[in-house]
């Protein structure tokens, strides 16, 4: 018996998130069927980061035990034959039995990628969320140095969540923008934040924030208020989906 | 009475290609469909570049004739109610009625997209072709210098194209890389060609010979070869649409 451990990448898009669920199609529910097809048997899949209807992941991991004789890092080529073109798994490596995904201490790295154009373009789209108000990058920066570090992130938790803690450390929460060459000129501005664990929508809470400050509905230092009180109402919208993206999880 | 042009970006995936035709959805049936609705009556849409199935735009430009009283510039935003979410007109403005997107002079850019990664990475995979095998990047620009200029592009045309004569120019034909951040690492290598024109398919055949060069299944000088006899057996396959956006087209 072997524990492997796979590096998942997937196109959102068509998916109900990641763990399985009754009546809708989910990355987990399509990675076990492909399993099944190529080992034989059902085996039992851990995810490490359970994505939302519509998230992105470049590097989401997952974890089954397995007896078979295919050399560990050849599972993941194998494993493709049976996958669609929205799910890759881009690396299959053996793990010892005690790693588990979830419970082992990690960083996570997400992006949330904004398209602030004034129409928006369509080959960024699937990807983006698009914002046509012409956003303030130094005040959106200067909100985000106040996220940073360890904090109480319950105002940046919707509703539904069961965690006992809602502190987290956020390491950084980088904003960087990218000019778009096209007619109507515009840029892509990506957050990029890493951190030792998201509560539920927390990102896209964040970004939704952001872009409030950004377009001017609210001050950068609104932003450490909804902080101090916990209280969900000081903070922006959840942001839609689409511009989110999983890019990797690092284990100490 | 105007003369109203357009630039249009759109997500090919779904269309077979620009040009109106019998049971297939096209770029231009659904523009066509949009004016309509906007204007109340049918309107000559005459398209700047025929793209095939497929194949992606960052710019391409149409024209048509209206009595309309929506100004000019409005129009963009008005039509793209009507359109879906990957079709989009980036602007609109008046232009003179000699102004014709096909009969004028013009240079068009094209990028092909080529991921070079052992595995493809879903969220490139819409708007790129994946190679796995490593590509001497070196290689094909030394093959890439030799289509610089002005020469018959024989070679480098599928058959069915009706034009007289296959000479054309092209002024630019720049390979650059960058990085991808992924768990196997690897790059995204975009092939850039700006030209006076381009022969049926000769985007994708260059880039299809391009890569052969870069696997090593041909030679760099093959490729002055292929423009010398301008036999399209000596020129390489035709990549695959998804890789190619048109970038934009600039008139004199």
């Amino acid at each position: 018996m072997k524990r492997i451990r796979l590096t998942v990448a997937y196109d959102g898009t068509g998916y109900h998130g990641w763990q399985i669920q009754d009546n809708a199609v989910t990355v987990e529910e399509v990675l076990a069927k492909a399993l099944f097809a190529l080992l034989g048997k059902s085996v039992e899949l851990i995810g490490a980061s359970r994505t939302d209807a519509g998230v992105h992941a470049l590097g989401n991991v997952a974890v089954f035990d397995t007896e078979t004789r295919i050399p560990p890092e050849k599972i993941a080529i194998a494993l493709n034959r049976f996958l669609p073109e929205d799910i890759r798994v881009l690396k299959s490596e053996e793990t010892p039995f005690d790693f588990h995904p979830r419970y082992c201490d990690s960083e996570k790295t997400y992006e949330y990628r904004i398209v602030n154009t004034p129409i928006q373009i369509p080959l960024l789209q699937r990807y983006s969320h698009h914002v046509y108000h012409d956003l303030n990058v130094s005040d959106m920066q200067r909100a985000a140095k106040m996220l940073m570090g360890t904090h109480d992130f319950s105002a940046f938790c919707s509703a539904g969540s069961q965690v006992k803690s809602k502190v987290r450390t956020i390491y950084e929460l980088d904003i960087r923008q990218n000019p778009i060459v096209s007619v109507n000129g515009g840029r892509e501005i990506v957050l990029r934040v890493r951190g030792n664990g998201f509560l539920y929508n927390m990102v896209r809470i964040i970004a939704g924030t952001l872009i409030e400050v950004g377009i001017g509905r609210r001050s950068a230092d609104s932003v450490e208020e909804a902080v101090r009180t916990g209280e969900r109402s000081k903070a922006g919208p959840t942001a839609p989906a689409q511009g989110l993206v999983l890019v990797g999880i690092e284990y100490r």
